[in-house]
């Protein structure tokens, strides 16, 4: 079964190439999947929101490897987690957020037989991280990679609210095509608003009207909404670029409300 | 045999590894190797041309995955092709026109157990393109994807043209170095012109003259031209970037006669 | 065991995909790594140091794949050698400098059957490396691929060296998060300086002053200095971006002082 990567190492160095050698160092035969490497570097919750987005399409025994990690070389924890069928191994700082319910199994990443020796200052994503995704690959059980821990960092990723009858949600990632994702999910908003055809989004000074069904829905270089592939709403520029348009960095609000 | 993907997506987000999480989910073994996930935006024409530039390389049973995709969620429909030994997914938009001779098979993708549920309006590569590929390579028959069909949609892909004693054609691709791909063959330069040292390329208010037998023929920041690894007339400049140098979209008209 | 790519070919083009199906139409079950593809465009030397840095973490029997060839379709020769247990096939121009030793077996490719035909003036990546690397997975001794050479093309890459009690380095890489790595190691470093609080690096009007233990030891925005991955004297900006803020070419000068 497959392991993936996501980090915020980018594609043009040779760490990403590394950490898959170190991989296949332990364990020859394994699949090796990035999920992304273009992370905004260092913010860790926008690692967790793009984790999140891929989970549900990996099989059981999955390995998922997730590596934004600004305090590395730190006393941070490392942490390796089982959740149902699947695993993840990353830095204790939240980005395993997503991963994490009542039920997970955690454990402090200690036995340093399976790191690499010695551990760099700045490069855990090989040192320990693959490292022991490539032990977890080739059969080690979770409990012999470190203690039992039950208080793993947990972000408080930010969830929209009700204010004044109007629904505030933020934007949490801006895609190759300038989509923009907000943290709205779809039974959130179908419980705010009954017929989406009343809705009106404001982002900064744009307001935008209604809900499309698809892309094509609008006309071209028009603004449009939907509900996307992460099931949250999304802001679209029909055969143009929103992100363009509009220069939502990620955290920027949004409001919903309904028309009069 | 491996299973290539060739899209718009870009390699930011987590829309090509959870592709491969899909695949994997159903045909764990496959290797799923990636062509191109920096197609225009939208421009399904450069999707085709890049396809067309791989196919030759890849071997018998190989599965080509390609959704550059502007109508994803309308009407358009979703089609896999068996050309030879060769097998191909994508929306029906032309992008697999390389791809199709008049002795493919073709079928429109109807069934909708071979796709994910519930089927989003937004991200078909998941959905229908990625979760088919992986049933193909698990051993589905073609014909049991959908109907066959007869009509799919091709490209009028731009095809150079002799107009008063020149050899009009266009730009079809700029690669990493800033190298200018255009649409004329090796065969049809040397059936328009003897002598290679005779020719003089028109591009903008740009003139080069002459044929180049690789790369260090030229001197170091001078244009030059010559047959690349498409097979096709190449715009270049030693040791710099001509498309910095002349800036030419995709599409931008090239002109060739013959020196007088 | 996994066959590795570093080129300057980038991600965007069908290159390093069409590179693949090459390689999995000799071996269909290689597994094929990306170390990078993002070496600065012809800039050997830049290879040959992200080469070196990835050696140490690949398996016995691995493959390694380097091609920065500015001078592709000339007159310059194209090798493979095996240095211990692993492989290395690529152009003659040194980029595979940090792979040869004295006991480096080294042949020239010379053997057309090893080969693409017809061999392309521009892409002997695809041609000739790729297909030679594939015929090395399936067994293919390094005998068998041409005939022996001793001399092969080796880059004197820079080395740092003491010029009136000052260590003069340079800038050898910067990374994704314009982390600046110089091509002073550690041992170089304690060997010039006992008590690295001491240290005084200067690189152009800016100055840094002190060893950190990790990137976490440095205020918020402020410049930094620590021995990195690569086991390299390294230049960062905690929580920013020092190649932004210092704007350091590849090659730029670095001066080591002792504080009075």
């Amino acid at each position: 079964m497959p392991i993936t990567l996501t980090t915020d190492f980018g594609l043009e160095d040779s760490f990403v190439g590394i950490m898959k050698g170190v991989i296949l160092s332990i364990v020859p035969d394994v699949q090796i999947i990035d999920i992304s490497h273009s992370i905004e570097p260092q913010n860790v919750a926008h690692g967790a929101w793009v984790l999140q987005s891929a989970l549900p399409y990996f099989p059981d025994k999955s390995i998922h490897v997730a590596v934004v990690d600004p305090r590395v070389g730190g006393t941070r924890r490392a942490i390796a987690v089982q959740t149902g069928k699947q695993f993840f191994v990353g830095p204790d700082n939240g980005i395993l957020t997503p991963a994490i319910t009542g039920k997970s199994k955690i454990v402090e990443l200690t036995k340093e037989k399976y790191f690499l020796q010695p551990v760099s200052a700045s490069f855990h994503g090989r040192d320990i991280f693959a490292s022991v995704a490539g032990w977890l690959a080739k059969g080690t059980q979770l409990a012999s990679l470190g203690k039992a821990i039950k208080d793993p960092v947990l972000l408080d990723l930010p969830q929209p609210g009700i204010v004044k009858n109007t629904l505030v949600g933020e934007i949490i990632h801006a895609d190759h095509f300038g989509n923009l994702t907000s943290n709205i999910s779809r039974s959130m908003l179908y419980s705010f608003i009954r017929n989406p055809a009343d809705l009106v989004l404001q982002i900064g000074r744009i307001k935008i009207q209604g809900l499309s069904e698809n892309y094509s829905s609008c006309k071209a270089g028009e603004n449009g909404l939907l509900i996307n592939s992460w099931d949250k709403l999304e802001i679209f520029c029909r055969d143009g670029n929103a992100n363009k348009k509009i220069r939502a960095e990620l955290g920027k609000t949004i409001k919903i409300i309904r028309k009069q």
